[in-house]
């Protein structure tokens, strides 16, 4: 096996420009790029042949507390999700999250192997999820956001998703946020997607009626089926969006967990029950428009003493402890997760793209296999 | 004195027919009705001579407990408030207020003075304020709707306004939803109107940085002497209200007081800080349109974590009380309350217009004189 001294080969994923309007492939680019040895200060150990053909760095390790530590890991599965698209555009005033830059890496939550580690927390095979690049290898040098794997046996695509970042978002957004009641009527948009399946089932948990929209009927079949809402429904399929809402809401919404925005939030407003609440999760019409659309309704927000809550799982972060009973959820079979993987960094892009479509079934996230 | 047997004059604005765009003078109309005679099982009282020229019942007393008690009022002063708006359009889905009827006598709040009483908690000559007719005299039957005047020792017309619906929608709106703390940066839109001013005053007893808008140089003059803000502008001197707020709030609002809507919403939300709160209380620049405008930033509520919450008084009715503590800062001089008086029910119709052109300085209300 030939040593890598300089450089090592890295399949990555880069934003080739800033995008204006539907996102496509040729916004991105697959390139090959040469990633610089780890830097000399960044305390990674030696690593053996066993680590796989692909980087060395011979500086002697930091100490342990010299706040030099970086970690690189191989990336086993990267996740794909609607907020991507907001950070391809550029902020005038900086977003909650950094716009992604044209020509580098893309970012985001994955789950990875460490192969090498100069972070006293982490070794050599630690299975671990948290930010990464879209790439085969990345060099992360904030180790400490990293979190280990506590549940092996379960898959390990699901710390993209149910165990990971969208698995947080449903159960803060939905708990923290909506503070549901038992009895309460509940309504989630985009409800096959990464969040929405686990929002519809712990709104089953706690005993609330669950009805999910979907832009496919395999989708509201598997809502139906699968993931035990009470009811769905094919948005495109709906003319009257009101009209829908008010044939499987008669009495009303109490809680709408908001994923799409625009027109559904619209359709929305007026079919709240008194006193409901909408927890803004994220609005997935509106991330490809240069111009978003007017909402008209509000003053329903007034009228029917609405509480509209925007939250990010960030803030959440603390509660991840008390947020591992999904792993007990899905064991015991109390929580179905569906998955939709596609392989290959040269998918990604497309795969990325598919969340915007509505083409995606279940949580999109892409494998990238071991050379 | 002849004393009128069958039934009385009665001046009254009355809804001509439901409104549609921007609310006209000839959209009311103030008609003189003979008002017929309480029902005999009104309970109300026989009069004296000095009760003066109005009415009388010759049937017996129902007995206290028989909940067919009625009291006839006198109104001394009726409020103008934005809401009444959208009481003139037909809602084919039921408002959290019904819908005023054309052809019938306008409601809303008003201070009035017993004349006679069928209910054993009132009594000829008491002062009560509660919900009554725009019109001279008029029988309440409900009159467990009425509240008895705490403090005459104030204006009687604080009832419509500071210590009435008014106050006590600043007072919840601002503590129970907004929940303000020390050193937050509050803005509060239509800042020198009933309910913004005394919103503006509770803010700094908080200890918070307040700014307000208003639509005149003189009102902007007033919040900035007479009611303590921090700084006032006049939002029709903005050609860009973004640029304004950033003006106003280099660092952002925590606690926006919204009783505009529409595009102010919109320019608000990007100048929103990290979880701010958004009291939704009134939408005035949307009540005279047919279709409401769009709201495009509603983004932000997610990215920047901000609640937004709408609110109606009625259900705060029971922190009254706690509320009263308002008489005390009015005694003691730290609440100024200023109202915009117009005198008799001819000049009503034009004086409830004038809240959605922007033409009141202060509380808009109306007296009506004793004859």
């Amino acid at each position: 096996m030939v040593m890598v001294t300089a450089a090592v080969t890295n399949r990555r994923v880069i934003l080739k420009r800033y995008v204006t309007g539907m996102l496509s492939e040729d916004d991105m680019e697959v390139v090959t790029a040469e990633t610089p040895l780890p830097p000399a200060d960044a305390g990674l150990a030696m690593l053996s042949e066993d680590d796989m053909e692909v980087v060395t760095a011979e500086a002697p390790l930091p100490p342990a507390d010299a706040g030099l530590a970086a970690v690189l890991v191989k990336n086993l599965y990267i996740s794909c999700d609607p907020y991507m698209r907001s950070r391809m555009t550029r902020h005038e005033v900086p977003s909650y999250v950094p716009d992604y830059v044209p020509g580098e890496v893309l970012t985001n939550y994955g789950v990875m192997k460490v192969i090498s580690s100069g972070h006293p927390d982490f070794k050599a095979g630690d299975l671990v999820w948290g930010v990464t690049g879209w790439e085969e290898y990345t060099l992360i040098d904030n180790p400490e956001s990293l979190s280990k794997i506590n549940h092996p046996d379960l898959p390990l695509s699901y710390y993209t998703g149910v165990l990971g970042i969208a698995g947080l978002t449903a159960y803060a957004g939905f708990f923290e946020v909506c503070k549901p009641k038992k009895g309460e009527h509940v309504f989630v948009s985009t409800a096959s997607g990464a969040v929405g399946q686990i929002v519809g089932q712990l709104a089953k948990i706690t005993g609330c009626h669950v009805v999910g929209s979907a832009g496919s009927d395999e989708k509201v079949n598997l809502l139906k089926t699968k993931f035990g809402f009470d009811d769905a429904f094919n948005y495109k399929k709906e003319p009257d969006l009101d009209v829908a809402l008010k044939r499987y809401f008669p009495k009303g919404i109490d809680i709408y967990f908001e994923n799409v925005g625009g027109s559904t939030l619209d359709a929305v407003l007026p079919n709240m029950r008194l006193f409901g609440r909408i927890a803004a999760c994220g609005m997935i019409s509106q991330y490809n428009l240069d111009s978003p659309d007017g909402v008209h309704n509000l003053f329903y927000i007034i009228t029917k003493r609405l509480r509209m809550e925007g939250f990010l799982v960030f803030d959440y972060f603390g509660m991840y402890r008390q947020f591992e009973e999904m792993a007990g959820y899905l064991k015991e079979g109390k929580v179905e997760y569906l998955q939709d993987i596609v392989e290959g960094l040269d998918a990604a892009p497309a795969a990325l793209i598919r969340l915007y479509t509505s083409s995606n079934v279940g949580k999109q996230l892409v494998t990238i296999p071991r050379d």
